[in-house]
């Protein structure tokens, strides 16, 4: 445990300090680099200054969200040692625990920043997407906190299988749309070919675009991939590093599960800092699910960060922005794509990826809630059990190594997926090579053009 | 924020302190007072010297239950700057977050003890009844964490309307049965008088007490009303008192809501303790469902805990053992006894109550949601309503009373509640005297000879 006041009082940027810096966004219709200015009309205006910014180091948080920050940080850092002991491994592992706060992950990090920098900036409204609800539910609280109206289109199947979490948002005073909808052109395009379609984190960011482009005084905000998200995240290392040196200890190993890069980001920047400019070796593992494996399967490219085309170009590891996710449980990693700077530190070998099927990921969960007494998102098993298989092997070669990874957010909401793992209804997922490279070719790719 | 080092060394006894002490456990069968011995068959011995103990002040934790503790605790005391505002009080209003349990809400302080003393004691085996279920989640875990098996008798109105709370109980590897049951002779004696009842917790207690006493090394644990679960529970107020010292403050008012009393007396205790010794005039207000008033409409009698009669007599506030309260989403308020400590202090003038309808309930839980960002237990949401209408009385009298009321659990389970209240389906509740009069009789009650 920390005290508030050591919650930081400004963000990493690890743009500052990579070598190679990631790919810049482009314009799709010119091919040109964008500026911040350029992204003015749908960001908030300090986002896309932050989202291109390559030379600030830190940059400060605003005492506003700190405060707000305080309500709930700074958050525990837990060793696992009754994990240890059912593993029988002599690995420490320790996790930082993200679930604390008051919507239960780490997505609240990023909102209030987002909503904060909305208000300063004049606007009254703010339009978002989200998978599973975490990320929506942050961000319809934080924009009550700073006093903004929030649309939020949801995925659908996550709408109709988590309707909790659509609760949850409404209680929160959000309204709740499920995708794909026929409130944009984006989503009738979609309903009118496919009415069946259960929807994507892709389909949900067009409609949530449009609604942006569409309406006065509305901006749009996002929850992972971008730079900025990522940065707003720094905080959870930054209080994990201080904590790890408290416990007289550095870690030889950081994971953290991976959907579009917000809370690996989160964890991993302020220890990778350390890889880059004072020759640490730490290991950086995002672990992926098996049915969305863009860090392990997918092909470095520019591509869209929708299904519709509305975003500018990214380049990024992705499956092809037509990329169809199985209907996992962990609806926060089901993105077809990987966000700038992962996939560049990925691409230069500072970072590891791993993929984990559904059914491991859950086991993992089952022992991890049995012995640490927490039911995990089903996201952040994907963590946890990369954290089991480290360890594990720690116990065959014998090494003590220190394990952290972060506990993103935990899984009450989720129980339904507990429920069908406990009663065998679910499976492990998984894609061929063969679908990959049709859906790369459905969105317009050719592997062959790697970055 | 208080550092976990600040986490209690010892339990309050407010027994120890009271002028008049609780009326003593009846034997029903030769109306003699019990001794600790008596209940050993039944209880953990600890748990039984704890439960007849008017003398220690003060009663050591283990030192490996506060390790367990400190796995959350200290918990933070948040002054709700938000929801004064909104409410445009000068009120102080202050709550303390024991929602931030991992299993989301105070009931690990007592499940915790109550595991530890039982394996201390070479039982393998423990039983209880739950409600909403916020109980046996706590216990499922806290059993896991002392390698103990758990049985949860769970009211069948909840095992049905919150399947999700007793699937976390199943990851956390607990067995849970819908009250009443066939596997018991209460259960079974129930079922085929009226095969749709719907359970109570008194019919779930009777279910778990039989289990306890026709299995070996099995024993019967609970989650609220006795006087060793309360004692339990005043971690939260001493830590609450050295947080408000903190922040500079004592409270006027000390607020929590009432199903048997534990979060009550957790939060209550410590500070009435400075009533009791030192000329404080602290209130303390318990606020109870309105379709549940025992404290504000009930008699004090001795009567039974449990709807079978299993139990030993209890002084109390009673409805009558008889007595079935409505489905309200409350859950864990729908019990028709109030405990021997609180009812003596209630009788004594110690403490206030009052109840509160579920609409009322609710409104106040949106309010709140919005303006500090936790969803709250429809439990805790009567504390809130209760806080609010003080707060409101400061605003008319332009008195700024500082108001601490505790947040006891978070309602991430209960949404399918918070549906229906956002489309309007919820009713408030509320019980007529005749109807009370007439489950007295019922279970063979005379409210004339009332303590």
């Amino acid at each position: 445990m920390l005290p508030e006041s050591e919650i930081p009082t400004a963000w990493y940027n690890i743009q500052a300090d990579m070598p190679n810096k990631p790919y810049p966004l482009l314009n799709p219709g010119t091919g040109e680099p964008l500026k911040a200015e350029d992204m003015f009309p749908i960001f908030c205006e300090e986002c896309a200054r932050q989202e291109v910014n390559t030379t600030d180091q830190y940059i400060p948080i605003p005492d506003e969200v700190r405060e707000k920050l305080a309500f709930y940080r700074c958050t525990p850092l837990v060793r696992a040692y009754d994990l240890e002991k059912a593993l029988d491994t002599p690995a420490h592992i320790y996790f930082k625990n993200e679930s604390v706060s008051p919507v239960g992950s780490h997505k609240l990090n990023s909102a209030l920043a987002q909503a904060y920098y909305a208000r300063e900036e004049g606007t009254t409204n703010i339009t978002t997407e989200t998978g599973a609800g975490q990320w929506g539910a942050a961000l319809s609280y934080a924009a009550k906190a700073f006093g903004l109206e929030t649309a939020v289109y949801m995925v659908k199947i996550s709408y109709e299988q988590k309707p909790y979490r659509r609760s949850i948002m409404q209680t929160f005073g959000a309204t709740v749309t499920a995708s794909p909808s026929m409130s944009t052109r984006a989503g009738k395009d979609i309903i009118t070919k496919d009415p069946n379609n259960q929807g994507s984190l892709g389909t949900a960011i067009s409609e949530a675009l449009e609604l942006a482009r569409t309406t006065p005084h509305c901006k749009y905000v996002l929850g992972s991939v971008l730079n900025h998200v990522c940065l707003h995240q720094t905080v959870i290392g930054q209080e994990a590093e201080k904590q790890m040196e408290m416990a007289g200890e550095y870690p030889d190993i950081v994971i953290g599960c991976f959907g579009g890069g917000s809370n690996f980001s989160g964890i991993a920047f302020p220890f990778l800092k350390h890889n880059i400019l004072d020759g640490k070796k730490t290991r950086f593992i995002a672990a992926e699910p098996a049915s969305c494996p863009k860090l392990t399967k997918g092909v470095y490219l520019y591509d869209f960060g929708d299904v519709a085309g509305y975003t500018p170009l990214l380049g990024m590891y992705t499956l092809g922005h037509a990329f169809q996710p199985a209907n996992i449980h962990a609806g926060g990693l089901r993105y077809h794509g990987a966000g700038s700077i992962i996939s560049r530190l990925l691409k230069d070998g500072y970072i590891e990826a791993v993929d984990i099927d559904q059914l491991k990921s859950f086991a993992a969960a089952s022992l991890f809630a049995k012995t640490e007494g927490i039911i995990p998102a089903p996201e952040s098993s994907h963590a946890i059990a990369a954290a089991i298989d480290e360890a594990l092997k720690c116990k065959e070669s014998g090494e003590a190594k220190t394990i952290l990874f972060n506990l993103s957010g935990h899984g009450l909401i989720d129980m339904s997926a507990y429920d069908k793992y406990l009663a065998g209804d679910l499976t492990g997922g998984g894609v061929s090579d063969e679908e990959i490279a049709r859906t790369l070719k459905e969105s317009g790719l050719d592997p062959s053009k790697a970055l």
